[in-house]
């Protein structure tokens, strides 16, 4: 198929677009309660598996959450953790922590936990033997190809990292190999920025890559 | 400056364009020898800092690698990599992965060694407590941002794995801090594919996504 399909020229003005997507593609707290079409969704995560994977290992695995008692876990989970997460900050920057939304998990439409299959056979290893976290990784690529996708058609995703992940598995009850990557909350945003809801409550400041030559 | 500038909103043909981007995105493993302009290159590297960091950490620091001495100590590294790699395989399974072309390193132009600042305070370690891979798993993100704006403007990425990080880290005397998170090899590739090397040469093949609903 490869030798007769043309590759695509992407425009000048395709390119621009492409830096305003990752400029205004943000990590996204406060959705409206709108639902996500079920096909749309089907759609972003077909769109993830063309990212790039370690040997061709393709090891994500999608879990829609969907059941109110397992949202209502994930939830506790969620407050738990970050409720130790706060007690390790003193002084003004745990007052600044606490104002901080740092979940949408009450208001996403969609919830979607995102894991590795730690134990698939797919790809035969390549590439895992000195860099086993490739495997890994290649599921982090996944998370942020439908992130884009999904930014681009106007939906907005967050990812949740403050969570106890295995206590998570657990709760989803999935196979012990599956690693959690990701827990994503997604839908429409209420509202858009370019800059990061971190910058905007001055919790950190943008920097100017580094870049050494040798 | 949020306050003032109105959200972009992408068109069908931008969101079938990027639909585009990734299925012809690629690992690249071959090249041109013609060179990559370096304003284009900061501009990749740049660009790669928009990608998002858990608490806005923005651990990536990059390292062109251009003396010839340690690209030979990188060449090597991977060839001994990939030695061993070949010889945990037996059979027909041995004599395809010894075909394979599994990195660029040999005719890149440009060498850019990723890596991951796990000592930086930046961020002050909001969204780390729980996962505190969330860290490197920003780097990724970063890679997969680069390699994408690279290939919108027609030039390919390889992302090689095949290496022992620890000494390569050694060899390019970076901090003990900074993790190895990729080695890409950048440059113009010599031919362009809609389907993976590795599904060509039926190492792998294409498996949809899978997807439960709990």
């Amino acid at each position: 198929m490869s030798q007769t399909v043309e590759p695509p020229r992407f425009s000048d003005k395709f390119q621009a677009e492409l830096g305003d997507l990752f400029r205004w593609r943000r990590d996204v707290r406060r959705f409206r309660p709108d639902p996500v079409d079920a096909e749309r969704l089907e759609h972003l995560i077909q769109t993830a598996s063309l990212a790039p994977s370690v040997g061709y290992s393709q090891p994500w695995r999608f879990v829609v959450v969907q059941d109110p008692a397992l949202r209502q876990k994930v939830r506790l989970n969620f407050e738990e953790s970050n409720q130790a997460a706060l007690s390790s900050y003193e002084g003004e920057q745990a007052q600044r922590y606490a104002t901080l939304k740092l979940s949408g998990l009450d208001q996403a439409p969609v919830h979607l936990a995102v894991f590795c299959d730690c134990s698939t056979t797919t790809g035969h290893q390549l590439g895992r033997q000195t860099m086993p976290e490739m495997l890994e990784y290649s599921v982090v690529l996944a998370c942020h190809t439908l992130w884009l996708a999904a930014r681009a058609c106007g939906i907005g995703v967050g990812w949740v990292s403050i969570l106890d992940p295995k206590r998570l598995s657990l709760d989803l009850a999935v196979a012990n190999e599956w690693k959690l990557v990701a827990y994503l909350c997604i839908g429409y945003p209420e509202e858009e920025h370019v800059d990061p809801e971190l910058a905007r409550y001055q919790w950190e400041q943008f920097q100017p890559a580094e870049v050494i030559v040798k």
